[in-house]
């Protein structure tokens, strides 16, 4: 059994690590940790009734390590994680960071989109980005691992093969990504009470959106093809899902058959990589770490549709995924 | 054109009471007031944006007076109304109070419910309760009216008739209600969240809510029959709307035609309340001002369904209306 | 008084004209057609109850024209109305189309994209698309309105002043929409079953829907500028409303700034059109007429967001809208 | 491992079924059975993509015994289990059946509330009723199980223990509960579109509804008291869950923290039931096999809330429950 702490324990993307750690057979969850909170971890989240007995406590490095903390899942705001990092690692944790602290590889797109000073600026490019799909050794040799946005997950996972394989140029690439509110968070705000955001979509960062770097970067990495995006959220009425449509230019003669062909080559053997060949819908993939993703030409675009659950591929489930990479175990355990 | 006043204009009552003024063409909106916001009433709400052009301020009695205002129509929290009330009153204007401040007769009971001293006591009792349908008369005559509560309007339209004809006892009656989220406001708070509410129906102030004693003490008033109830509201995954199910003891056999038959012929030329033959859904009614009702006869129960828009029939529609019947426009004015 | 039928009325265009023309004053509805239901029109409709005492039929125009019927609302399926329309006119009557027979002017390019020989091939260059802040005084002149498709209105208002002024380029436009469930219509279906598309965004008819060259031929028509355009239609999970978000490239300088105030001369005046600085949501203008559009400049491209109502400035309030054009009443008789 | 035919495996409940099944690692579903869908199991559920590659087939109960099935779960409407399941059992197979054939005792109170002859009404009285919480030693014994209805659970949970223990009366219970619309089933109907059960709640079957009497003989059954209620289901608008609110007449004085405790005692060890001191939310059972539930003391009344997703615990969930007893497997197996 792997001794695990969580920070930050009281959100949307703990609850749903909680209940994957649940399930995993060698995960025993011994801290949750918050800096207000004292309650047990179930009262905070009632969906875990009678499942989990550990109270949150506001606890740094130190206190991990004398309770034999082997694993950290940092669900911290960003700069937070960067923060106790260092500390973490010397004392021999490994960690895995839900936010955006380790994403980046330059440091100053990092302060510039985040508006700070990078409290831990080398450790930045040599992290690797946690998405084993297209980083799987670097994630298996490193103690601290960066997982994904969930916005770049759903988008990298189509668009980082059809750059690799020529398929797409990487200089007018068009995102435009729907996503439910849960990504939000669960912090009290007017924005995201239920009569604001019921019944309604709206469009919002256009343009500003911090994910756009990290998408850029990650898929100029993933393809050795430079980069550049217009990404565009939208929050849409329901609790979970993200679905991405993304616009790009052909870069070579092919149809839809050969890129649904090349991508399900690429994807061959992975388990929670599927293309498929109908439209997919988020539903498909709530409550999964699956992601479902199509490709279509139409005029003289290259469309891609693809749908995750934000908070289990694009943040918990890709956190499982990576424990279970970086401790060795199946990389499927909890998942399925 | 009758120069009015919105106390409290942030909120959720307040926007459906601006789109309904906007349609009255009697109506002119001269102030909007909020203790901190100081935007354009349009920016706000921005379902208003470039119809109205009132920007919100913290305004007294005194300057309410000075802008000419002749009807007040206040969304304050309970008991701000009743501080203010008595010096808008002597300056000559009229009160429609969406808030619970003068629907009880009883400042006791009022006291213990709310928690408070009451800062008005002596027009408690001799306020009327702003439901045209049952006191038409009463509210005709005052300056000050006291719009009902969302949950005692879609109770009390199906059970006055029957307690009032004997068909039913008052000791032995259940409520359950169900809920649309705006019910409970435009303050951030973690519980009307949109992750947390949507998708889930939950009780809540189960024996404890305060609509309680205004139902009992306006069907006792309305029937002449003392009402005892046990209330029990839902929150509902959905924005508007308010459907009570109510279950109540037969005092004389009935049949459900019958009973059906009384309801109509008790509603009959009523505008705003349909006794209607099939189960009625909050979204025959919703944006609406009405209230669609039936009855039914199961085992030895009589149970009624009744359905509302908890935001008009259940707050600025109901206001609407007592403002019509106040100032002496047609009833239905705006409302239609 | 103008004497009004309605053809198709039980689906929900018919529902939303019905609410509308229930304000207007000077219309009377006098004839509901449907092949198969001769229900009340308020028992097809329960939220109409007592509002209306007319009964579906199934009528020709013959019948509608003993009944003086002056102005007919068409909600029947493509091809329905132009195998009608010819007759009616013949015999006096002004009709507004609903469907899609006279919204395209190339008869083949109806042909090809409905699979279908156009019953009255002659009359559709000649019909005006009924988008007055486009095409007002065509229409005036017009006894044969076609009313325009939900998606291209959402996307032809950004578009078409941008198209004009010259301000983006036709050749390389992105039209990603969002739409409510309700325009899917009223049938039965396994694909809008609530537990289907609830908690679910999906992408539908990628590169194939009918839409597509509706916009093309009325951004050429409004513009001049010949158009071509990706548009992506998604599936939203909420009853109504339709945000589109486009992408385009910019052919001159012009900063935000400038695009905003140019769309704001472009549709000064207009009544239904509200351009904002924020990014508008669909909930600002569900229940309404209205449109709320913006402008953004990111990277090297142009956004627009634009959001309506399906069912309303998508449908049944721009038929109102063309009604009250057509007849000489103001234009925002109903509509406010 | 198990083999296992799913009969009519195109529905809600078998896809939920389905999903579980993939967790459980003793079972092996090698039949789907379908009167018309001959395609892939994961075609017809796009959730299930790559998961499985058993394809739906119009199977009779010689196919299933010659493809070695042990155990068949029944997903077929009411009466079709009934008239395969004498064959199935005699062939040796287990049978677990989803519908309401075997639920009852009383053969006439079947044909009366199901409007039919039963086809194998001497199994009636001798099938237990699959509530392993209350007939454990009963489902072990037999090799059929009349899963239990969705409200049925959610009521009797909550309402036998409190009639077994003297805590109420039996005779006059009232059980107010609402169901997402998954409840429906995935047939298409205008009654469950999107549009028009969305942002809607309704009551529905008020007096009538089938599970009353399935209610009425288990409470009966379970507790030794002749039970009898009123029962109103209502339509809401969420995909899953039940949440029941009871009020039943106190028989002895008892204050809330006894009832808890009594409830808590009562349920010790039970890994499926949890007796909570706040008000539930469907939300924190959703997705799981869970009820929770507590009990309030109102006036004269005990009111019980209790929350359950009706898929899951109420449906699929307990069926896999059973599957675990009667196969003699570690009841929660698939299940935490």
């Amino acid at each position: 059994m792997v001794k695990i702490a969580i920070l930050g324990a009281t959100g949307y993307t703990a609850l749903e690590l909680l209940k994957l750690l649940r399930r995993h057979p060698e995960a025993e969850v011994v801290a949750a940790t918050s800096r207000e909170n004292t309650s047990r971890i179930d009262e905070v989240h009632p969906s875990l009734t009678g499942q989990f007995s550990v109270r949150c406590a506001n606890l740094g490095p130190r206190d991990l390590a004398d309770l034999g903390v082997e694993v950290v899942f940092s669900c911290l705001p960003h700069t937070a994680t960067a923060a106790v990092a260092p500390e973490l690692l010397d004392l021999g944790m490994k960690v895995i960071d839900f936010g955006a602290d380790y994403r980046l590889n330059d440091v100053d797109v990092f302060n510039k989109w985040y508006n700070v000073t990078h409290p831990d600026p080398e450790r930045l490019p040599k992290t690797p980005y946690g998405l084993p799909e297209l980083f799987r050794e670097e994630i298996k040799k490193s103690a601290l691992v960066a997982n994904p946005g969930c916005y770049p997950t759903s988008a990298i996972l189509p668009l980082a093969p059809l750059l690799k394989g020529g398929f797409i140029g990487g200089d007018d690439i068009i995102i435009d990504s729907k996503s439910g509110v849960s990504g939000a968070g669960r912090k009290p705000s007017m924005k995201t009470l239920y009569p604001e955001c019921n019944e309604s979509i709206a469009a919002y960062g256009v343009g500003t959106h911090r994910h756009t770097p990290e998408i850029e970067e990650v898929l100029t990495t993933a393809s050795g093809v430079s980069a550049k995006v217009i990404f565009t959220p939208h929050l849409t009425p329901m609790d979970r899902g993200i679905l991405s449509t993304t616009y790009s230019k052909p870069l070579k003669a092919a149809t839809q058959e050969e890129l649904l062909a090349y991508l399900r080559d690429f994807y061959a053997g992975e388990p929670f990589v599927q293309v498929v060949d109908a439209l997919p819908s988020t539903k498909d993939v709530t409550h999964t770490n699956r992601c479902h993703l199509t490709v279509r030409v139409v005029g003289d675009r290259i469309v891609t549709v693809s749908a995750i659950d934000n908070l289990i591929k694009g943040a918990a489930g890709a956190a499982v995924q990576n424990f279970n990479v970086v401790c060795g175990f199946d990389e499927t355990t909890a998942l399925l």
